[in-house]
C-alpha cells in the first residue's frame, strides 16, 4: 500500500531514522481513532521532497524510539483491548512438562535440556474465553462489533473498518490474533485485501538453534513476512516457540501435530486425540495465532494416493495417513473436530485447514486424492464457522500453470470463499535450488486469481533447512509475487509504489530508486559494483548502456528538445482524427450517398 | 525434451564423460537420416540403470571427444549443406574499416585499437545468394523443400521434418541460420516447438572486454541459452562479434543500429540509410543470424509517448525517435524496409522486428504507442514474408499480469502467428536487483500463452552490466519459465523430465535428483551445506525435516506396510461405487418407484 492520503492522516507520526534507515526508509505511524491504535508504516523520503508510505511488517525493531530486547519480549500492544472486552479470564493453565520440549520421561536430567534457554520475560498467566465463550474476531464481527484490531487493520489497508468487519463476518477474511499473543500487530488475510506472505522457520532434529529461529523470525518480518510459521520438530520445541512468540510482531502459525508426534517418540500409530488435544491447549496458552490441522486426511482417501508419483508429501498428511491405516479407523482430528473448535474459539486461534494430500509433483497435481480432501475441508470450514472459529484453507503444492486456476476456483466454491493459503505452487519439478522461482511464478498467478496468503518457498526447498540468506531470498521473491498479484487484481493504491519507483528511474534519482526498492541494499550494491563513485548516483545513465545508449536519457532529451514538435504532431493527429470522425468513422467512404 | 524414443534412435551415440560431467550428464548424439546430421543431447545416466535424454545447447564444448580452441573457432557444421545447395557464391565482401570497431577516422593510430584482438581463425570469404537469390529456410520451405537444417531441428524437437517445414513455410516458426555462420547447430523458434531462451551479452563503453563476452556466450549456452544476442556498444564492436560468432554453437542476434550509431559518433541525427545499410551488410557477412530492426517506430507514434511515465525505454526505439523528430521525416528503416529485405534474404538473416515503443513501466503497459507500433510490425511482417525473409516480432517489457495475455493475442492476430519474442515481461517495477524474478513470472505466463522465445533478464537489469553469475542466474530463471510454459502448453514429452526428477526424489536417489536438476552443481552444494557426508546422499530423508518427519519416507513406509490394506480400501470404495452406479447414480433415491 502506498497512500499519500494515509500519510496525510498521520500528522503526529513518529518519524525517525536509524534502524529503519538500513531499509531506505523511516518508521512512521498512522494514528487511528483512539490513542492506542497506531499503525506502523515505512516512510520513504524522496530527494524531490515527496514521501511514499509503504506497508510495514517489521515491528518495533525498526523504530529507534523503542528499546527492544529479545530477552524481555515485545510490549503487549493488544493487552488492553483484550482485557477491556471483559469476556476473557486468566487461569492457571497447563503445567509445563519436560516432554513439551521433547525430553523423554525417562531422561536422567529430568527436565529441560538447556535451562538457559527458558524465556526470561515477564511471567504471565494464560487467558481464555470466560465459560467457554467465543472470543474470536469472527464472533465479534458476526455480532456487528468493530474491534480495535479491526480498526487497526482498516487503517493498515486503507479501507473502512465496516468493510473489514463484514469480510471477517462472511468468513472471507481472517484476523489471526490469539488472546495470548498480545504482542502481535493486527493484520488481515482475505482476497479483498493485500496479498500476504508467510515465512516458515523452525529447527529440525538435525540442525539449528533457538537463537537462530528467533533471528530468522525478525529477519523475515524485516523483509516483509506478514506471518511466520514455526515448524520446529526437534528438541526445545516449546521453548523455541515461546521465544518466537514473545518477540514476534506478526501472527505465528504452527502445526501442533509435529509436537504431538515428538511426545510419542515419533511413532505415528501412538498418537491419540488426548495427546493432540493436550498439545493444542499448550500452544493456545502460549499464544499461537493459527494452527495447521490436517483433519481432511480421511481413511478412505489414503488409497487414492497409492498410484501417485510422489505419494503424500505433507508431513502432517503422511503422519495422519499412517495413523489411519495403522488403526484402520477414521482420523481422530476429523472425529473430534467440533471439540477442537470449542477449544480454539476460547483463545481466538484461527484454523489453517491443512492440505495433507497436496500434490508433491507435477504428475500428481489436481488428482482425485487432492480434490477429495478439498471437499472435506469445505465441510470442516462450515463446521468451524458455525463454531465462530476463523478459518483459512491450505492449498498446493506442485501444479503446472494451466492447472492452477482450477485450484482457486474450486477452493473458493467448496469453502465459501474462505481465505486460500497456498504453498507456491511450484510450476515445475526440474529446478531444485531454484524452487523459490519455480514457485514464485505459481504464487503470483494464484494470488492474482484469489489466493489470500502465499507461503514462501526458499532456494533450499527439497534440499535442506533455509539459513538467513535463504529466508530473505524467499521473502523477497514472495513479496514480488504478492505485489504482482495486487497489481493484477487492481488493488487500490498498489500501483503507486511502482509509479513512484518508475518516476525515480526516469528522472535518474538513483537514491530514490534504491530506497523504494524491495531490497534497497542489494539494489545499491549491484549498481555500485560497476559504477561505485558517488557522482554515478546522480548520473543520467548507468553501466548497462553507458551514456550514449541510455534510452531514458535520449527519451528525456527528446521531450526537452522536441516537446513543441511532439505537440504539433499530436495536434495534427487529433485534427485528422476529427476529420475522420466527421466523415462518419468509416475507413472506406461509401462511393455514393 | 526428455524422450526415451529419441534415445532409442541413437544407438550409435557418442557417449562420453568429462566436460559434460560437471553438468551431471554425458554428451550424446542422435543420428539423423544422413551421416552429417548428428544432434547433440545431454544424457543423464541414472543410478537405477535408466537414461534421461535432455535438449542440449552447450555445443562442442561439452564433448570431450572434440578439441575446441576459441582462437580457431568451431568447426563449420553446416558448411557442406550450404555449399551443396548450390545457390550461394563466395565474394570479396566489404573491406574492414577502422570505424567498424569504433575507431574514429581521425584516430592517430589509424586502425584497430588492439590488434591482438583480431580473430586469428581461418580466413574466409563471405557468402551470399547468387544473383540476389533468396537462400532462406523460408524460401526452401515455401517450395516444399526439407533442408538438412530442418531435419536436424526435427530430430532435436522429436517432431517430423514435414511439420518443421510447414511451420516455417507458414511463418509460424523461424530457423535462424545465416549462411555465414555455418558453426551454428540448427534450432527453431515457434509456438509449436519448445519455448526458447535468449541471453543478452555485450560490452558497453563503460566496462567489459572481448574475452569476457566470448566467455559469457559459452557460459550462457552451457546453462541452456538457445540464442545469444551480442549487444555490444563500445569499442571493438566488430571484433568482439567476430570472436563470438566463430565460437558460437547457437544463433547470434544483434541490433545493427547500435554499431551504426557508433559510426556517427553517437549522434542519432547523423544516422542515415547508407550508414545503416553498410553496417547491416558488414554484419550479414560476419554471420549474424538475426537482427533487431526498429522499423516500427514511426514519426507519428513518437508523440504518443509524450505523456508516458518512462518515455521510450528501448535504446533502438529512442535513437530512431530522436532521428525522426530531428529530421521531421519518416524513419529510414521503415522507408527502406523492402530494400532491407532484399539484403537479408541473400544471407538468410532473420528479422527480429523490434518493439522500440515497448512499455518501460507498469503504468505504460499496453498503451496507444505500444499498440500502434505493433500494428506497423504486423504490416512489416507481411512485407518480410513476401520477400522470403524469416521474421519474428519482439514484445514487452513491463506488463502487469492481467495485461499480459492481450499482448500475445494481439501480436498473434496482427502478425499472422509469427513467432513472438518477448523481454520478460516484468510484472512489477518495485524490485530492482530481482528483475530476473519479476520478469520470470511474466515470461512463464507469456510463454504458456504462445510466446516462442523469451529474452532473459538478469538480476542486474536497470542497475548494471551482468557478470558471469548474473548470466547464469538469468538463464536458469528463464529455462524454468520456458519449461513451465512447455508443461502448461502440454508440449509432448516435456513432463518426462519432471517425472524423472520426481521419481528420483521419491525414491531418495539423491545423485539422480542432482544430476537431473537444471543446475546440478547448486542443488548438490545446497544439500551438502547441511548434510555433507557421502551416506547422506543415499539417506531416506534430508536436513529439512529430519528422519522422523520425512513425509516421503513415511509415505513409502505406508506403501510397504499397508499396500494390501490400501488395495482393500480401494476395492471397498470401488464396490460402493458400483452399488451407487447400479442404483442409478442418484444421491437421493426416489421414495417410491
Amino acid at each position: 500500500m502506498t497512500t499519500q492520503d494515509a500519510h496525510a492522516r498521520a500528522e503526529n507520526a513518529t518519524d525517525t531514522a536509524a534502524a529503519g534507515k538500513a531499509l531506505g526508509s523511516h518508521k512512521g505511524y498512522l494514528q487511528g481513532p483512539r490513542p492506542d491504535i497506531r499503525v506502523p508504516v515505512r516512510r520513504v523520503h524522496l530527494t524531490n521532497g515527496k514521501d511514499v508510505t509503504l506497508y510495514d511488517t517489521s515491528g518495533p525493531y525498526t523504530d529507534p524510539a523503542i528499546d527492544t530486547d529479545v530477552r524481555r519480549g515485545l510490549a503487549p500492544l493488544r493487552e488492553n483491548w483484550i482485557v477491556q472486552r471483559g469476556d476473557t479470564e486468566e487461569y492457571a493453565g497447563r503445567e509445563l512438562r519436560p516432554e513439551d520440549d521433547g525430553i523423554k520421561h525417562t531422561s536422567p536430567r529430568g527436565g529441560l535440556r538447556n535451562l538457559d534457554a527458558v524465556f526470561p520475560g515477564r511471567p504471565r498467566q494464560p487467558r481464555r474465553g470466560r465459560n467457554g465463550a467465543s472470543v474470536t474476531q469472527l464472533a465479534y464481527a458476526k455480532r456487528g462489533e468493530i474491534t480495535p484490531e479491526m480498526e487497526f487493520v482498516a487503517l493498515r489497508e486503507n479501507l473502512s473498518a465496516e468493510f473489514v468487519r463484514d469480510e471477517i463476518a462472511a468468513g472471507r477474511a481472517v484476523l489471526p490474533a490469539n488472546v495470548n499473543h498480545p504482542e502481535t500487530e493486527p493484520m488481515i488475510i482475505g482476497k479483498n485485501f493485500l496479498v500476504k506472505v508467510n515465512a516458515n522457520i523452525g529447527n529440525s532434529a538435525v540442525t539449528s538453534s533457538i537463537e537462530e529461529e528467533v533471528e530468522k523470525m525478525t529477519w523475515a518480518t524485516r523483509w516483509g513476512a506478514d506471518t511466520v510459521m514455526d515448524l520446529s520438530t526437534g528438541r526445545n520445541i516449546h521453548t523455541t516457540r515461546e521465544w518466537v512468540l514473545r518477540n514476534s510482531p506478526v501472527p505465528i502459525g504452527t502445526v501442533p501435530l509435529y509436537q504431538a508426534l515428538e511426545k510419542v517418540d515419533g511413532k505415528a500409530e501412538e498418537l491419540s486425540w488426548e495427546v493432540y488435544k493436550d498439545t493444542v491447549i499448550e500452544q493456545c496458552e502460549q499464544g499461537v495465532d493459527y494452527m495447521t490441522v490436517h483433519a481432511g486426511v480421511l481413511l478412505r482417501y489414503v488409497p487414492l494416493t497409492a498410484r501417485r508419483k510422489t505419494g503424500i508429501v505433507s508431513r502432517g498428511g503422511s503422519i495422519m495417513a499412517a495413523w489411519c491405516l495403522a488403526h484402520h479407523k477414521e482420523s481422530f482430528l476429523y472425529e473430534h473436530f467440533s471439540e477442537l473448535c470449542e477449544i480454539l474459539r476460547t483463545y481466538d486461534v484461527t484454523f489453517s485447514l491443512g492440505d495433507g494430500l497436496r500434490p508433491g509433483s507435477i504428475a500428481d497435481a489436481n488428482d482425485a486424492a487432492q480434490m477429495a480432501e478439498l471437499d472435506t475441508l469445505g465441510e470442516l470450514n462450515r463446521i468451524a464457522k458455525a463454531h465462530d472459529v476463523q478459518t483459512m484453507i491450505e492449498g498446493p503444492g506442485h501444479v503446472p500453470m494451466h492447472k492452477i486456476k482450477e485450484n482457486v476456483d474450486r477452493q473458493q466454491e467448496v469453502c465459501e470463499e474462505a481465505p486460500f493459503y497456498t504453498l507456491g505452487p511450484l510450476t515445475t519439478d526440474i529446478a531444485p535450488a531454484y524452487d523459490h522461482i519455480t514457485s514464485g511464478i505459481g504464487a503470483a498467478m494464484i494470488g492474482w486469481w484469489g489466493t489470500a496468503m502465499l507461503c514462501y518457498v526458499t532456494p533450499k526447498e527439497h534440499l535442506g533447512l533455509p539459513d538467513k540468506d535463504d529466508v530473505k531470498t524467499g521473502v523477497i521473491t514472495y513479496k514480488i509475487a504478492a505485489h504482482a498479484a495486487d497489481l493484477a487484481k487492481g488493488h487500490p493504491g498498489a500501483q503507486q509504489w511502482d509509479d513512484a519507483l518508475s518516476d525515480a528511474r526516469f528522472e535518474f534519482r538513483w537514491e530514490d530508486q534504491f530506497n523504494l526498492a524491495l531490497d534497497p541494499e542489494t539494489a545499491r550494491a549491484f549498481h555500485d559494483e560497476t559504477l561505485p563513485a558517488e557522482p554515478a548516483k546522480t548520473a543520467h545513465f548507468c553501466s548497462m548502456c553507458g551514456p550514449k545508449f541510455c534510452s531514458m536519457k535520449i527519451s528525456q532529451e527528446i521531450r526537452e528538445q522536441h516537446g513543441a514538435t511532439m505537440e504539433e504532431v499530436e495536434a495534427g493527429m487529433a485534427e485528422k482524427s476529427r476529420e475522420f470522425a466527421a466523415a462518419g468513422n468509416r475507413v472506406y467512404l461509401p462511393l455514393a450517398d
